[in-house]
């Protein structure tokens, strides 16, 4: 076979996409915003790179109980181990631990970028996909933690997300574990904590509680229970009063926060780490309260768990709970698009010794796509509306100053620069989202004017319409002749219509 | 050894970078400045995956002679061969052939984003750097290469680098091909075009015309050259009439376009490809002149390469012409920042067809460490100016309160949420460059009064100043009580007088 003859088949490795114009666009625009509310709490960014070493990034991927998952890892030069980022929380653990004498602290950056994971490919589901986090290191405060709660509301609202269409809810860890020493001694006295597994394990299976409900959650905790494609996972036997309680804990609710706490005392007071959640969440409901943030905006919420097993302390989620329809035709929330709470152990495996971080992580294309649905976002944005097409190739040099004359009035335009004919430039120009058209041929710069052409009405014109639109489409023809000192003018005209 | 307490030591990849805030805000204004000519000119942005399989993204490296250079590759989990791309161009050609049917074309794309390459790292050289490409794909006219020309002059001169410290240097590989029939021949009639590889290494060494100059150049073509190291450079062992002819080539020099055209006219007009080129160039100056870029922003000049065995036509590439002294403290110009040109066989490997294409590239990291050595990015900025202390932390909420109202008068308010006390407060806000801290006891929250500490004067003041300037400062207290009615203005006030 000759190498050089054969022809490559031009693909893409499964589960990564390529992001086209109005895609990337509106990410872009996105980001920006989200940038400025994190800015306004000053943060600051920071930058690391893709690959890391293995032993560096730690294994703390939160869906490690599955098999597909992983990170793309390989060997270097020198024979070391390193992998893709699957996250940017465990690359700042490693920037901290190698710089927290020159850091002023507490340190609080913002990173976004690409994070990396092997999993299986699905509908929404990639290899590569964007985070976007901000965290405070170096401060035990709760107020760090309240603060992440408020930057999280204030950056859904703005993004254009209405009050009451989101809401950031917030649990503690250490409430849950006091909740499990109750469960470790079965409501009798004795006992104390569980074995971190077991203890693990039941806070997978809380967590499970949106998708599987919460007998679905017993059955977890106890025999076990099969699963939508029928097959059967094996549930974590725990006796029928330990399940009990954790059905009791997950029933708690209030529309207030001191309520909520009201309601939890009972049930973890008598566990150390327990009374440390509740009066943690306290300081919380304080700091909201005084910074403006009501019970709509941030909500106590016994069920939050947060997968990940290095959270210590506050945890805390912003879901959307305005309802989509999901891709078997199922009515339900769009639910979480921001997560986080607060690790102080993951600095440790560098120092030997704990430095506190809280932070809150954006899954962007999740929140993109949310921002797509409610039309937040524009999907049909050509970076440049105009396009001034080549009639007359003889004529460029008239065709450049055209341009130009748009673009200096601040105008985007692009100068088709192909050499096809005038139909096959309209064509152009409709498919790359153009408003539009900019035509002159030699009789039309001989008289010191130029035709506009508007391509939206020309699509609207072209589409069978009502009796009356059709007359008011009559009355506003999609090409104008105007003479060339009016042209900006006129293109503004048209922008604004469409706009 | 027990693994669980064994602790990993923190550590970078060499040849990768972590970057801290000042440089990625600098970075991403310099970008948002660039992207905004892009899309003036109506490209819009497109996003390809990092990772790509290896035989799509072809062996095009530009240093491919050296023997450190390579990628990033390992194998997937199918045992497939996938690398991290090493440029934004191979990938682009990828995405055209896998979509060739559904894009408008011309297509416009411009791509910015991070880039790996396996190289010996050094001083301003690294493995992970950012490029920012823009390519016209689809169309063989040469308006869309002398556009891009205009495009580089723009993007340069909105970066704020001003005329005269910057030259777009154009040529045209098919002039040079007419030079190397030239070569080939020997002057004498009969002999036709070089092998590639031989027509290659001539290419390589005029590229390298910059760095050993017009001397080293012949070394190189003939018996060949002792480089600093000492180390000997095989040469290619010319003839000394072929080494005349390429001599005779590189001395043409013009300060207007069509002077060097005719310049060039004799030494090429015998060959049909150079012919071809000189007419390439002509219709470039004839669209440059007509969008008024002048020799003195876009030059032709014909000792311009571009190493990259991919070009096919016009050639490009944007150079700084300010002095600056290298980390041998030798003074030389600051050099190519921007480098393109027609590659109309990129796409061939994947559809066995050309697709005419042309586009050029910014080498983000060159261009940026540019800027700052000009003066034209700022580094030192706290992205959130004002730090409001907790002097008294029962007083959090009125804390809380001043920072929201800072806010929301637009401007950027941390908090402090660590647990330090004031002095410490105050550290932490010089370190973080901020301008101003907010201090508020209770008696001052009693008399309805706040102070505002200017950290930009205390610095000063505690430096070695002169009387005069001393006498300045004195009049000028580095702290103040106002009315918290007056605090924003305040605030503004400092932020005008320090910004």
């Amino acid at each position: 076979m000759n190498e050089k003859v054969r022809r490559i088949e031009p693909r893409r490795l499964k589960g990564f996409r390529d992001l086209s114009g109005d895609v990337v666009s509106a990410r872009e625009r996105m980001i920006a915003a989200v940038r400025a509310v994190y800015e306004r709490y000053g943060f600051t960014p920071l930058e690391t790179p893709a690959l890391e070493f293995v032993d560096c990034l730690g294994k703390f991927l939160p869906e490690s109980d599955q098999p597909d998952a992983g990170v793309f890892s390989f060997r270097d030069e020198d024979e070391a181990w390193v992998a893709l980022r699957y996250d940017l929380t465990a690359p700042l653990s490693r920037y901290v631990a190698m710089n927290l004498n020159d850091l002023p602290m507490p340190f609080r950056r913002y990173q976004v970028g690409p994070v990396w994971r092997v999993e299986k490919p699905g509908p929404g589901r990639f290899r590569e996909f964007y985070q976007f986090d901000f965290d405070t290191v170096g401060s035990a405060s709760m107020l760090a933690d309240a603060e992440a709660c408020m930057i999280m509301s204030e950056t859904l609202e703005a993004l254009g997300i209405a009050r009451g269409d989101y809401i950031i809810r917030v649990n503690n860890r250490k409430v849950l574990n006091g909740v499990l020493e109750r469960v470790a001694r079965g409501d009798a006295d004795g006992g104390g904590a569980l074995d971190p597994a077991a203890a693990l394990a039941i806070l997978r299976s809380i967590d499970k509680l949106d998708k599987v409900g919460i007998e679905g959650v017993e059955q977890l905790l106890g025999r076990g229970r099969k699963d939508e494609s029928g097959a059967f996972i094996k549930g974590i036997e725990l006796l029928p009063e330990q399940i009990r309680l954790v059905r009791d804990y997950l029933e708690i609710r209030s529309d207030s926060r001191t309520g909520l706490l009201s309601a939890l005392t009972g049930l973890v007071e008598a566990s150390t780490v327990g009374r440390e959640g509740l009066d943690e969440l306290r300081q919380i409901d304080e700091a909201l309260t005084a910074g403006g943030f009501s019970a709509d905006r941030v909500t106590f919420d016994s069920t939050v768990v947060r997968g990940l097993e290095y959270y210590t302390g506050p945890v805390f989620e912003g879901a959307l709970t305005f309802e989509i329809k999901d891709d078997d035709g199922q009515v339900r929330q769009f639910g979480s698009v921001f997560g986080g709470g607060r690790y102080d152990e993951l600095v440790k495996r560098f120092l030997g010794r704990e430095i506190p971080a809280t932070g809150a992580s954006i899954g962007v294309d999740r929140l993109l796509s949310a921002l797509t649905h409610l039309g937040k976002v524009s999907t049909r944005t050509a970076t440049a509306p105009v396009l001034v097409t080549r009639l007359d190739k003889t004529l460029t040099a008239e065709y450049q100053r055209i341009a130009s004359e748009l673009r200096d009035a601040g105008i985007n335009a692009e100068l088709y620069v192909g050499t096809q004919n005038i139909g096959k430039q309209f064509q152009y120009a409709s498919r790359s989202g153009k408003v539009a058209c900019i035509v002159m041929g030699s009789d039309e710069l001989g008289r010191g004017e130029v035709s506009i052409k508007d391509l939206r009405l020309g699509e609207e014109l072209s589409k069978d319409v009502g009796e009356d639109r059709k007359r008011w489409l009559e009355q506003q023809p999609a090409q104008a002749t105007v003479p060339r000192t009016q042209l900006v003018e006129h293109v503004r005209g048209l922008l604004r219509k469409w706009g």
